[in-house]
């Protein structure tokens, strides 16, 4: 068997075969497994010993998150709490005030339109199921629109509208103007609701690994040793006698492939035997996301001494949501910053230089003058990455989910499709991607089982 | 110099180059020339005297298309005019009726309501500079939206929502849903406004090419000769040492390159230096319509003699556009009809017989019972056609022009794009993919004369 991709998709698929006793080769472009997930370490490098880990990619995991928490507790990691203890920040028309739950305090009137609008989307996101999102009754008309749309007709407020905004920018690294109404309701529905998605403690955000995320590809390519061939970008797969994978290193035979790609790339092999039109079509149109993750690092985290947990979000950006990412151990302070949607994509085209004074400057404004003056900065632009381009991951535009959208899982002959994108549940997370891979293995075993 | 796909626009810019004294090779995947134009030879094959040629790709030019007229000429080729006599006709809640002009007849609160709303999009159509949409004053309001979206909130007559809904499939091969509004505006702009869109006589579809579209290529690559050539499909671009084209069959050294395919198609190239995000992004994003052309062949065009044009628009569907393209001498009678957006999605699942039935179905139903009984029938699924994966062309979805326009025709370095959708006037249009070859031969042309 070959699994295109050493991310945790492909990686959970790799083993789960390996452990049904399926010979299994993992294919990864990049020289390292992990995908989207990316330890940088501050200080003498990876060692046990040495916590000061940040994360360039993904790194948090929710209540919910069953099957990487299994993974994480079978794999001997541990978890610990994102930092959530003190105030959080708001910055709005130029003033920054300090607030504590999951909205900010405002004029309440303001507030209600916000609430109301948020129960509505909850409320229409329980009529989804996220196997099937084309299959709800009202399918047709929430994919006729961007959510940016459905906010200019039902959000009345300023501060209503920049917060609905400002979510879509948190959850998909993409503008309200980019998503389809659909697809937002779809998520939220495969993710336990709009409130756990943006929520810290209880939410997606409640805990980090010990020693950083990227550790749990690590030691699932440890395990399968040898069989992940890193360096070797896949371009091509051939179907028309028996499978072969063709990477730019070797040349692989098997029965079946899982190929643990975002879609857009998955599109961009070449396919001896042509794809159907749904599916080709589908990578044409489910982009991902753009995102700059972007850390600066103190010797302490000094906010937490004014009662301040580092967390935050900022109407005027470009960094709009904030975090602290310190270590366990509290040393160094690390500050996260996301730039995401169209920042990500105006200060994507700027030089490191001009991003970091950008985002220092937000720093600043939020959390003080100390905050000038980081001893370092770390940031990742996703969307330049080749093997990436673009976190957090893949979202649909209009009319994707109801066109095309069963094109996302369904296996093509001996092709399957794993990745975050195509969970049912936790779709887009960790979690997502571990469940995507263990689905994809259960489809090659079962078909393998019936000697197709 | 090194072209990259033999289409209208390839071959355009090879010419050109060739004519300036530029050695260049054209590399094409596929085993003939023409690209989105392609011939279909009724009878015996290809052959000057032959006029029963229908095309299954594209085939109409209209007043304003003088790139390609000038080219026509040059090539010593003809036209004539679309068949456009009698009446047409409109089919709504089950009935069928004849009407002239470019609208039916309906209910005149309808129809007032139609109008106003095309009028509204023409009037906002003329403030979009199409070389620069994102610059418009009001681009990001009107990318934040579907077409469907604007129509939901500002049509309000069935018959005019239909309407437009169904000008979107026509013209773009995508659903309302599909497209931004700032798309559909931006194109409008270029191609003189949404009335000559829509129109035969004085609109874009004025005019056919004896013989056939392809007929233009074809001559093209007669000129270039050897230059040309065929089943070389392009992999990859490496430009870190020179510019090295790799296809299957040769791998091409050259100062620049021409990359004359479709973005999403270009998107799929490998490129050792990796592009810029915002161009990777641009690929990810616009993705070609969905349309099956389908034809029925009779001994003759019966329904001329019951003072009908052939054309005709049905809301019932599938097929929603009726042409008449019988070739210049009337015989055989060829009724034309388009599966566009979701129709074609749709039945483009379906095998042909299922496929033919339901086309001919409604072309008995438009044009009577001596429909049904068609001597031959012929089509194209255009998105399952691996070197072309969609027609008519690109669209943009919401927050993609304003976000990643730039990119569109903006050189990466010794690379350059064209292709229909990179041209400012008749943008996705036979003429606009001429414009954008010439374009693109001057850009190379002022590049090495400036020695870059």
């Amino acid at each position: 068997m070959v699994v295109v991709g050493a991310g945790l998709a492909g990686l959970t698929a790799a083993r789960t075969l390996r452990r049904a006793g399926v010979d299994v080769v993992v294919l990864e472009a990049r020289d390292r497994v992990g995908g989207r997930t990316l330890n940088h370490f501050l200080e003498h490098g990876p060692d046990p010993e040495n916590d000061a880990v940040v994360e360039l990619g993904g790194q948090w995991i929710g209540p919910g998150h069953q099957r990487i928490r299994a993974l994480i507790d079978e794999l001997g990691l541990s978890t610990f709490d994102t930092y959530d203890r003190g105030a959080k920040l708001w910055e709005h028309n130029g003033r920054v005030r300090r607030y504590t739950g999951e909205i900010p305090r405002a004029n309440p009137l303001h507030l209600a339109d916000l609430q109301i609008a948020l129960t509505r989307l909850e409320r229409m996101a329980r009529r989804i199921d996220p196997a099937a999102p084309w299959a709800a009754p009202r399918a047709a008309q929430w994919d006729r629109q961007t959510v940016a749309g459905w906010i200019d007709r039902h959000v009345r407020t300023a501060v209503g509208r920049a917060f609905i905004e400002l979510v879509c920018e948190a959850v998909w690294a993409a503008d309200a103007a980019d998503l389809s109404l659909l697809h937002l309701l779809t998520y939220t529905s495969s993710n336990q609701g709009l409130s756990q998605l943006i929520t810290t403690r209880g939410g997606a955000q409640q805990s980090r690994i010990i020693g950083g995320a990227q550790q749990i590809s690590t030691a699932m390519a440890d395990e399968l040793g040898d069989a992940v061939r890193l360096g070797a970008p896949v371009r091509e797969i051939r179907t028309r006698d028996g499978v072969q994978v063709v990477a730019d290193t070797a040349t692989v035979r098997a029965e079946r492939v899982v190929v643990a790609m975002s879609p857009t790339l998955a599109g961009r092999l070449h396919y001896d035997e042509p794809l159907p039109a749904d599916r080709d079509q589908l990578t044409q149109r489910m982009p991902n996301g753009s995102v700059v993750k972007c850390m600066a690092i103190y010797d302490e985290p000094f906010w937490r001494a004014d009662g301040l947990s580092g967390q935050g979000v900022g109407f005027t950006g470009p960094v709009k949501v904030f975090f602290d990412n310190s270590p366990p151990s509290g040393r160094p302070g690390v500050l996260l910053g996301f730039l995401e949607g169209s920042q990500a994509r105006e200060l994507g085209r700027a030089d490191t230089r001009t991003r970091r004074e950008a985002v220092i400057g937000c720093f600043a404004r939020m959390f003080g003058p100390r905050a000038a003056r980081p001893v370092d900065y770390v940031e990742k632009v996703w969307a330049a990455d080749q093997w990436t381009r673009g976190c957090y991951g893949a979202f649909l535009p209009p009319n994707t989910w109801t066109q095309v959208g069963p094109a996302l899982r369904r296996a093509v002959g001996p092709i399957h499709w794993a990745g975050a994108e195509t969970a049912v549940r936790s779709m887009g997370y960790m979690d997502g991607a571990v469940a995507s891979g263990e689905r994809a293995a259960a489809e090659v075993l079962t078909a393998l089982g019936s000697g197709a």
